[in-house]
């Protein structure tokens, strides 16, 4: 049997679900309270997400987008790491069941981000893929580089171009930069790669639902984004959503069919609540909500941050909060100074949110950037964009081999990781055992 | 229907299959030749074996000792890489079957490297781990993070030893080198991670079953190495070999038993032939019997390099050559210059190996190592051993985030890639896709 064994020690327990960055804000600013604290998540890693589009194109190797949660934590006293998954909350008694056991707590709270949203439609479920997981950005770059592998064996030409075309929806930041990273490929790397192949004849698309890209930025930046995108060869669809996907042929809402055998979803993302929480703060898109200070209404012990959050009281985003790190950390940090205001019962602190900005690079060095009232593009974006990722990417070490790959990248043309890692099975790799399972 | 789809370029074609160090020699030698060659392995890359163990203990990520193919023969004229696997040769024919479709040739080489060898015993092939391929390496890197994940949710004392105890099989250069670095793991990397845990209570065994460790150095080496080792507080077992394994309890020839689950298997290789060879030349432990001039016996037009050849006509190794690098890249180079001078009507020239020794590490700054009848060790050796590994590790990315972590390492005491990655399923990740089939 068993069991997370987290020793009593007499201090409040604060239990914290997710290592993103809203879990992580949490428990740093957690550290040298008298608390304990108890960090759940089902990855031994903190991934940091924004890379991870370069992980799908084999520009970067996974681990420097990892961080180890046990190296980040190492010096700290009574905090605990588990792997494990939340599977119900009751929050009545201050309970959190998980995977590895039950846990009691005296402030739960949890980040368990988002997850990708198919808006219910199971065709394209079965047969898309997303992009939230480490697992899934390895699982894309095996793909789109085996497509070119199964190329070279095949002659019939509508099932070679079907192979070439690769579709990407959703163009927000995450669409964009996919986008522009597989167009990149086709222009520098797949032609020296496959001399045999007619990589001229590949196509990359990329299919938004509204009027323009990168929503969250002002007119002037999606003009750019758009100008970009096309300059590199990405045909790029507005106002297209998709409606149907059998693995072959997709349909378009334009009635249009694009064959293909690829297709990458980042169109939308939702809540994937643990089940517990009173059914009126779960809302229609996964998220919970939750009152100016984070908590879930009626259980002020029961802390909601990041991506799974819905706050609706700031009137310059009246459907929330946009899912990105900024908001996770901001609320993180706040819901971890309100625990201690609690615990020492003074007046708990409403959420605000100070908007650094929002950033997207399109290509090899083009960016635009939006900070502060300062609206900028092209190379210097791009050099902003590099060092704003490096300093929010986690560990020393980390920060050094993703800059020696861009260096590397820059003057050479090259993905350096293009190495499809096959599926294993070995006797000691049981799906039994913890963060074994099977994942999408 | 897949097929290969060579084109027919009127030059004689030379197939190459395995793209290991034997493989790479005789591509590499045959670019400039009036050749088409043609490159078949299982893998996009190629992988640099003797750093595979220190993916497997997460000092590196599996891109940086893995180089793609295709990137190393980018600007070579008239030559084809194909992913697939060679199923039956019939030389008569000159015909090789692969996974993608047959294969017509004028001169083949096989250079398909060796496998893990159990020697019959089931119950230790289906329980231990070999360490063989980046899949299995990657795979022993989960498994020994998983198990510290896992004792901290248990209590039984008996069951928390049985998976603090690490056994390694086999004291050639690779289980040393495994079995060092997971020493160094319990010394400097554990404790920090895992302050909850009796880490000084983790056992690394080392079971050879000969009287000394790396056999082919000298004693003097041999016994540097022992000594170190047990500096390290690994328990080295000579004279000893594993009779039984049931996952659980492990039964030496001494009739000591230990309890563990884990044992990765470094105890002997084997040859793996593809059929359709003679019968006469496929010898018991798998490799091909070859001439000095590296053919098969009766067939002057099929070459076998590397690991799976077998040649006995050298005093010096009357067994046939060892299992190691060097042989391969020099029987790969001078297959290649048979080849052309078959295709010249000039007589063939005899193999010779030019021994140009042999080294190993031993925990995190010592080595031993000899050539051209200098023998030293300590910190020289591994300043030696690391020159060597990087010179002959493929590709100026590799070299300098090998080189990057070697250095971070070596300052920080820290292994960077302490990552779990999870088992994936996907839609897009279907086992029927080449590359994709699942392995052990």
């Amino acid at each position: 049997m068993s069991q997370p064994n987290i020793p009593d020690t007499g201090l409040p327990r604060v239990v914290v679900v997710g290592g993103g960055f809203g879990g992580l804000a949490v428990v740093r600013a957690l550290l040298r309270s008298m608390m304990q604290v108890v960090l759940i998540d089902r990855n031994n890693y903190h991934l940091f997400q924004p890379l991870l589009y370069q992980v799908s194109t084999a520009g970067l190797e996974p681990e420097s987008i990892a961080f180890p949660l046990r190296g980040i934590f190492r010096y700290s006293k009574d905090f605990h790491i588990r792997m494990g998954e939340a599977s119900k909350i009751t929050p009545e008694k201050s309970i959190l069941e998980t995977s590895i056991g039950p846990i009691g707590y005296d402030y739960l709270v949890m980040a368990t981000g988002s997850d990708t949203n198919f808006f219910g439609m199971a065709d394209i479920e079965t047969h898309a893929i997303g992009m939230k997981s480490l697992v899934e950005a390895i699982g894309i770059r095996n793909y789109i580089l085996r497509q070119f592998e199964q190329i070279l064996l095949i002659n019939d030409p509508g099932e070679i171009q079907s192979r070439l075309s690769f579709v990407v929806t959703g163009g927000g930041p995450t669409g964009v930069e996919l986008s522009g990273a597989i167009a990149e490929l086709k222009k520098h790397v797949l032609p020296r790669d496959y001399p045999e192949l007619p990589i001229h004849q590949m196509t990359v698309y990329l299919v938004e639902a509204s009027s323009r890209l990168l929503a969250s930025l002002s007119e002037q930046s999606s003009r750019y984004a758009l100008a970009s995108l096309q300059k590199l060869g990405v045909k790029v669809m507005l106002q297209t959503s998709v409606k149907g996907y059998d693995g072959n042929t997709l349909l378009l809402s334009s009635g249009e069919t694009i064959r293909t055998h690829s297709l990458i979803w980042t169109a939308g993302v939702r809540g994937v609540p643990v089940p517990g929480l009173p059914g009126s703060s779960v809302l229609k898109n996964g998220r919970v909500q939750v009152n100016i200070y984070n908590q879930v209404e009626g259980f002020d012990h029961l802390f909601v941050v990041g991506d799974i959050a819905q706050q609706v009281f700031d009137p310059r985003f009246p459907k929330g909060f946009p899912m990105v790190a900024q908001v996770a950390i901001q609320q993180g940090r706040l819901a971890a100074k309100n625990i201690m205001r609690l615990q020492s019962r003074l007046p708990l602190i409403p959420f605000r949110y100070s908007d650094k900005g929002s950033m997207s690079t399109i290509g090899r060095n083009k960016a635009v950037a939006e900070t502060a009232g300062l609206r900028f593009s092209g190379f210097p974006a791009w050099l902003a964009w590099m060092g704003a990722h490096l300093v929010f990417l986690m560990g020393f070490r980390n920060k050094l081999i993703v800059f020696i790959n861009w260096v590397y990248r820059y003057f050479n043309f090259d993905n350096g990781s293009r190495i499809i890692f096959r599926r294993w099975v070995s006797p000691m790799d049981k799906p039994s055992q913890p963060g074994n399972e099977e994942v999408k």
